[in-house]
């Protein structure tokens, strides 16, 4: 872990326990982030800020900055922005008096902290950090797919936003709970906050895709694992460009393939259907072959929170029959299936 | 054409007539941007700048940046940068006299024009023009998918610099040759400054990539052919990421394959092998699917510079009639072949 910054931008000390900003939020995708790290990370959580009419929680106690610094927060996070990714003017407002009371401030939006002139005034006065997550925090180079040590597994997806972070973490908390080493390594916003490092591929100059994917997973000695989280899909015709440079760049060992069964098209792209599963594991393992002969696919990670429970298992032992893998849904049912046959395969 | 910027940098107009600035390279491929200018838009440039002991020339008369101004030309064009690609202080200088004698500066340097305040300084006291085509220099949208009109072909390949910008002005100029419409659409430096317009998209952020290739070739309603510059191979673990997004954001009805046949290892990676000719079609067939189902590979070009003629004529016969396509070296020999094949399955 890394909570200090790279060398680019973004300098300073930042990291839990954390202040959750819900503010005022338009609906349960605007407080993403703040649900990934209370979900994952809780201990490193002290409470939750919201606006008096605010009807959502995280389930933490409610306080203010003054509060919050006071039970030990670092920093506070700011979530998914309202929509068009402006940042609202109480947004800013809050954000100002969180630093005034001596809190860090780390942010997933997409709209820069550091591009306020306001919020960097209040940083400076009050010696604060500011660190966006979308941003690449440290100098890169291309890719150069030269073989390294270590074992690694990436997450892929039929499309994008089917729980490929969710999975990974799930992944590691299994793996680490056997004893073994693992490693989540982040590529997205939230899971940049939830592991305190990593790098937003998709917000990578183009060159540099499977070199950011090097950087962070790069020769391991302690045969650990490196579990990678994915991004995109190679079937959206708007991200596929990320999901190659990362299954290039990952090198990975093992694949789990992540699918949301009642998703109708692609994300964002109603005139493109779902890719067939098995057309779409085979082209990753294809793709993945380019830098690492040996890939596998060891498992598939369905998200079945819009299916009853009864339904959710019929389609993961329909899936995993069909594919003859391990498939399940790792927040309801766990990854253990996924694990066992990960070790099976793959393990040194 | 357009030779006015974009909204967000390089403000202000550039354009040819071009001086070629060739200075004192390190060798010929450090003016490999001014030699693509000379030999695709010879009537475009009146002249060539050199130092006493610069062995290389372009043909073009040699003259001084105030002979340059008083024979027409706008703007000097300055190529590939020494190793480091570190702008040399004699670069900078020159740089300076010309923008001083009343010429725009155009670049295709990986340093920018606009980070040296020199530069900068002696452009805004001349009411002068920079131009960095490396940079993007329009404001982007994700790629979308959605089917629009007119006819589109994209150039691939087996590696990096194998001929893909030679082979696409090729098709351009035999096409324009037959009376039809067709516009050669520019994705990297060098193709920019031939087109006068382009994104540079190896330089975009990785989620803009496909909506680049989107931006430069829009719906089409004249009947003629979008003839897109392809970059990098879906086989180059460093760059594959941005050949992907090309493909899809392409949309292309036809791919021509190009190759280097005496290429003994993917370019910067000696531990790379080429992909295997039939695996590479295939694969780049697949991928251009996605977003145009009927899309067909109507021919294979030949950068044969290192055989003798012998050899080359023979490798376009061998290739050709592996892949059975027309095979031929776009320099050497025309891509007639190819054109002819190209409206026997594509045209409307």
């Amino acid at each position: 872990m890394n909570f200090n910054n790279g060398d680019l931008a973004n300098t300073g000390h930042w990291g839990p326990p954390y202040l959750l900003y819900l503010g005022r939020p338009a609906d349960a995708l605007a407080i993403k982030t703040a649900r990934g790290l209370a979900y994952w990370r809780p201990d490193w959580c002290v409470g939750q800020h919201r606006h008096p009419d605010c009807r959502l929680t995280l389930g933490f106690p409610d306080m203010d900055f003054a509060q919050a610094r006071a039970k030990g927060a670092d920093s506070m996070v700011v979530g998914t922005a309202n929509a068009g990714g402006v940042m609202a003017p109480e947004t800013i407002t809050d954000i100002i008096a969180a630093l005034d009371a001596g809190l860090n401030v780390v942010s997933g939006l997409h709209q820069k902290l550091r591009d306020n002139a306001q919020i960097v005034a209040a940083a400076r006065r009050n010696g604060r950090t500011l660190f966006d997550a979308r941003e690449p925090n440290r100098r890169l180079a291309v890719g150069n797919g030269r073989k390294r040590a270590g074992l690694r597994l990436l997450t892929v997806g039929t499309d994008c936003s089917v729980g490929k972070m969710y999975t990974t973490l799930a992944l590691e908390r299994s793996i680490r709970a056997r004893g073994l080493k693992a490693d989540f390594r982040a590529t997205g916003q939230t899971g940049i906050l939830v592991a305190g490092d990593g790098i937003p591929v998709d917000a990578v100059i183009a060159d540099f895709i499977s070199g950011a994917v090097e950087a962070i997973s790069p020769a391991r000695e302690d045969g650990g694992w490196d579990l990678i989280e994915g991004q995109g899909s190679l079937f959206h015709p708007s991200y596929a460009g990320v999901s190659l440079g990362l299954l290039h760049g990952a090198q990975a060992d093992a694949l789990v393939l992540c699918h949301e069964p009642t998703r109708q098209h692609m994300r964002g792209l109603p005139h493109y259907p779902l890719p067939d599963l098995v057309q779409c594991l085979e082209a990753n393992l294809v793709a993945a072959r380019l830098t690492n002969p040996n890939v596998k696919m060891v498992g598939v990670a369905l998200n079945t929170a819009e299916l009853a429970q009864a339904d959710a298992l019929a389609a993961c032992r329909d899936i995993g029959d069909r594919l003859g893998l391990p498939c399940t849904d790792p927040v309801a049912m766990g990854v253990e299936a996924i694990v066992d046959n990960l070790l099976a395969c793959c393990a040194n």
